[in-house]
């Protein structure tokens, strides 16, 4: 095979940028060779400046490699990004006016009209938006996200049954810990306990998932017009986002057509055979108390959505449970995936 | 004051049993002077025949009462039942053929159309179809019974709603642990982890509520016309129920005409003072990452129901979150709560 | 009864000085009238400043207090001290250099020579020491010290074993969260995990007990000659430090009377009937299967140390389990039952 | 490579036997033909007859075998035996009567003198016990067994450092809940809780230690003299058995030497590259809030113990704190280690 591509990692030492490394190594098309974080971290080898957090070891790639300033410059042509938001915008647009391609996990180009929200299962052809990227902002690189990690577990739900014509979505949240970072949730406020507010979690899967379903036209998305109304919660679960969610149709499908339509779902990563993409990308478990996080999420190495107890609804149509990995499907991987449909599109050449 | 009320506790050495002699201790009205429980237990003293699994201490009352069986004959007029449903049918039926009035928390006779379910402050009128029991059941005693542990709370919050014409309701529940009664849910199953299934719980839920709400008719009840869809799953919290609600109205009140109403809800136990009676049936809690059973359920000695995060839902009109202490507000405390009642009006006479 | 004193709270706004808020709610001898806290809080009323976590609710007393500057002047005589390591020792100074009788749950004062390291039941003549503080360190106040959250819970359990001739003490902790303050510990680094590390711990268990039990002679403290052993842990468990204890003695005293012992031991603040004294400071629990934090950290409201497991050891003498609430005895109801026991020996006035 | 050798489990369909078919699963030496269970599993396939509980999925290779009774006959030569202890005294010696070879994970033959208590990187020659079995018992086969998953964890450490002269021993564990089997330990018992008492654990841990590092001569094992003393408690933990140790030695060794004997250690297994020996069985890690269960457990397939915080300790000489998988390492991960030990010595021919 040819010479893997390098590529550069934002926000390195943080925990989403740590799941990078562990969602990159041994990586058969790119080659982590580059890390950039804020000051405090700048001039020490990774394997000092970042707090590892995760049950996996650092991957031995990236423990001598030196931290630089969050810069263009001596980055590779492709970066991720697991900047926090706070630093995101100003730091992804210089390094996409620098002509880097920035894939992101940070939410503040999600909503951007010329920047595919993009998750490649379901809507591979946003990536038309990029075109419009030079003109509209003046880059001469461009930028991807994916999705916030509560959205993408209810928007690979809704992918196989949009043929239906999805109405009106409920959906309740049990998120994981995980994802609000290190240190993020205090021990006092979670052991043994639910809170029931993640600050504008609820917003962004309301108005993530319409974008995401929505139809790539004339090098704009039109949102999908289905309403979403989300309640969100934290709680004492490592890994894993639990969603409860209920579905109103256009027409209502039978129990039987939305079972073989989940669990037949498979998109273009499946056809290219995209290195981080999962056999299947919805799991449904016939099992009545599933899914669960404890015994489901790692399910597709973390790639794999898993759906379960999906029964008629007495205001909707129907109700179902959806679990899905927040750091992986839900971050780190979500972004990899995204730069591999790139890649396999020849948009890093 | 007058003598005190000899009562008896049937299923005395269950999780829910060890709460009513929780809730009974020191009771002005009532004094429990005989247990009854499964042969397992009979002609035990109640210290050694009950795995006392609260942190509270058992109250010295029962330490030395012996544990008789479960029938009829010498036991007092009043009972209280913590039977599983899987004997409480039989047994209250017998006690009910014998004259004793029986104040249950099993679920086998909640939907039985001669028998009040009730919650004090909102249907003290249901009361009313204890008259039809003896001509319809052949019973010369009575049968009360108070909702399941996740409909309590859900009613209570809807109760000072229904003057706006509740039409459609979507709830999403966290439950506790201690819902499950002991030895329950294994440590393997929820630690770190959500199930998101309960037998029969979001039936329950969806029916009950209905009935609870429903006016009392010329003997009979009619049941609410409000649809109910529920979710339910168990989460690692020892104690408290917490529920994401959706509510549709006829004609969408202001959110300032819901939150003084309830704020403002009271009933009859806090006109008449009754003893378990909290001061306040439902505390608004303003934070926005409230309430949280970890800071919230004892509110009210457990008996009281707090909700917060009151706002638009895109869907229906509003959502809100609503928790409530099941073994106290949903179970044990609500069983002591309907005797109460009636006592004061006359019932145990 | 005459006129309750006025007491002032340095660090008000923290995990400790919230707990300060509770002990000191209704106390029959104090009156929490000022509070100090760092510049971020100063300025504001209490009920904005302070982030409450506790499951009990704020102090209505205690909810409009305006928030001061952490120096001495308009503050009450008698303050009690729950500042942060960081910042106590220069401010306890300048409190007690300015007059203030300083009750402090800081550590930086603790092995100090003429600072009480004071438990009321063990060692009230400690308090002998603080004639020595106006020459030794020009103050014209003085300061008095409680230990170490996980220090008091053994030095309580050894207190009444000292008549046997202690001399090898190994004791492993398991410690709550809520003696790391807030936000403290990380839920990623304690969901479902243990820390074997906890910073200074099992320095502050090793030297303060031997303070603590040591004998007061002519104006300073003669350490207690035991040899301590601590190795310490974090576990997911909100309140309580369970120890597992190993002892040996100079001459082996058998089973029964260490047992009656423990379960007798009784002291000053007892005989003193002081507010917050707990009936029994110690308490045996004999089943075999406690202490428990879940279900033994409140006994005596927080204040009595709960014992059980009494039995031989192999290679020492015997071996043993206690259990403490951290926040309270081993925190700010040590420092109250301090103050308490100042007040009744008449060093207040 | 020649053909596998096929494998029969008994207790197929409890915790350890589902783990054990994770160990087995695309093993290079067998290959699972025959299970044997309890009644009430007689007949019906594995897939429905276990209630699996393990995050891993279960292996295709045994989905469709169909569970017989516990008796030898239909069952191949070479057993394993995660039978409960209240049934495995009886089965496993009709098994060696009937000419099988019992690997074992329980506990009724571990302390028999002709019955090696293996581990093969510390004891490899106590096999040679086996050779005594038929005349001391009159088994045509053979039984072996490892020792109680906390035992492990403390031997493995102990293993190197007996070159120094171990005297005594004290450990305290915090032991996780899947040790307990399933259902186990009760959720209401562990969530945020300690429970300080393991039945028979401690004995098992202080006799067990001592077989196992004891010298085989002339057909019998002379227990190592050490002194171990342990207390045990269960903790909110998944997988992992943390133990806080303290050692005294004949002379005091320097912290290198130890630290060097740990991390440097070694055995038969890793000589023979046996399939399910990890390639370091001790793991020394330099961090000083190491190791975690939650971080560290998997380590090596979860067949490597993780050890830290080696420091002086002020009664014996030294402490550390060890971390080993219990349902690998110490069950079904053990006995496996053990066949493979038995068949490159051809002990299985």
């Amino acid at each position: 095979m040819e010479r893997k591509m390098e590529v550069g990692i934002l926000g390195a030492t943080g925990m989403v940028g740590q799941q990078f490394m562990l969602q990159l190594d041994r990586h058969p098309w790119f080659d982590v060779t580059w890390l950039g974080a804020s000051q405090r971290s700048e001039g020490r080898r990774y394997a000092e400046a970042a707090p590892w957090r995760l049950a996996s070891p650092m991957p031995d790639m990236v423990r001598d490699l030196v931290v630089e300033a969050a810069e263009p410059g001596r980055a590779p042509r492709l970066v991720f990004s697991a900047l926090d938001a706070g630093v995101a915008g100003e730091i992804e647009a210089a390094f996409a006016a620098a002509g880097h391609i920035v894939v992101s996990n940070a939410r503040n180009y999600r909503m951007d009209p010329v920047v595919p929200l993009l998750i490649p299962e379901i809507n591979p052809d946003h990536l038309s938006l990029l075109d419009a990227q030079p003109a509209a902002r003046g880059w001469s690189g461009r930028i991807v996200t994916n999705p916030n990690c509560s959205t993408v577990v209810l928007a690979m739900v809704l992918a196989p049954l949009r043929r239906f014509g999805i109405r009106r979505v409920m959906v309740s949240t049990m998120q994981a810990v995980s994802g609000a970072g290190y240190p993020g949730v205090a021990s006092l406020d979670i052991l043994g306990n639910v809170i029931p507010f993640i600050d504008g979690e609820e917003e962004k899967i309301e108005r993530e998932t319409q974008k995401i379903l929505g139809a790539a036209r004339q090098g704009a998305i039109a949102p999908h017009e289905m309403v979403v109304s989300a309640q969100t919660t934290r709680v004492p679960v490592a890994n894993g986002h639990t969603e409860m969610v209920s579905i109103g149709f256009e027409t209502r499908p039978s129990e039987a057509d939305l079972r073989e339509a989940l669990a037949s779902f498979t998109g273009v990563p499946q056809q290219l055979g995209l290195p981080s993409a999962p056999a299947q990308p919805i799991v449904y478990l016939p099992e009545r108390n599933r899914p669960q996080p404890g015994l489901d999420v790692q399910r597709g190495a973390g790639m794999t959505i898993s759906v379960g107890r999906l029964r008629p609804c007495p205001i909707f149509d129907y109700k179902l449970v959806a679990l899905g990995h927040n750091t992986v499907r839900g971050a780190a991987g979500a972004a990899v995936l995204n730069a591999e449909l790139m890649r396999a599109e020849g948009r890093l050449a």
